[in-house]
């Protein structure tokens, strides 16, 4: 499973495995989504990245309404083989339903025993202008 | 909860959420592990990455047996709180129990219904000389 070139997927007890999405022209952290073995199948064999959507319990190509597709670049698993990571090309201003380019905008700080969050940069486009929501 | 400046994570079932782990130099993906509200805690105390770890039920502080621990730079939290990235100094030759730098060595290749794993790069490392198995 660690050295092989079999690629044997560990999906948890609900089917799914956690995503890392990372931009391939910046290296920044995207988001975090799930992956189901459709999900998978359908990335790799669309070029376009899809995801699980727990809270709506169905398939869901990033970007459907948007129009943010993320254009995958490379698809790879750790170790383990219960995580991927994919790196894409992200079109359009940003992957979070938000309205920031990456969903991580907030940095915790102050007091370790009860940290706040500061919100880093400006949002880069106004969502409610683009769908009503489109959460992950 | 996706705008405001409190910090209130959204660990599931479990107690956990997933931390994908930054290098902060290079901006590469590490690995993808796991925190419970304690080693969020014991992170922003000490300044070094702590995790939970599934397999073994404990806390763990990351480079205890190895020595390659993460300092770290920023913890940030996502759109819906349910996921924390990780930005880390990481000190020795790597992140990875197996002996490579990061976990996501291996890139999925070949036919999008049966993928198989091409292995990149080589080990940072050997980790038979370093402990027995530290894994996530």
């Amino acid at each position: 499973m660690e050295r092989g070139d079999r690629f044997a997927p560990r999906f948890d007890a609900a089917g799914l495995m956690p995503a890392v999405v990372q931009d391939a022209a910046t290296g920044q952290v995207l988001m975090l989504a799930y992956m189901n073995a459709e999900a998978v199948r359908r990335t790799l064999a669309t070029g376009e990245a899809h995801y699980f959507s727990r809270s709506r319990n169905a398939l869901w190509r990033k970007g459907e309404r948007s129009g943010h597709v993320q254009k995958l670049v490379a698809m790879r698993t750790d170790c383990d083989q219960d995580t991927v990571l994919l790196t894409v090309e992200q079109t359009g201003p940003g992957a979070c339903h938000v309205g920031y380019r990456s969903c991580f905008y907030r940095r915790l700080a102050g007091d370790p025993q009860a940290p706040g969050l500061v919100t880093e940069g400006a949002p880069a486009y106004d969502p409610d202008r683009i769908y009503a929501k489109e959460a992950p």
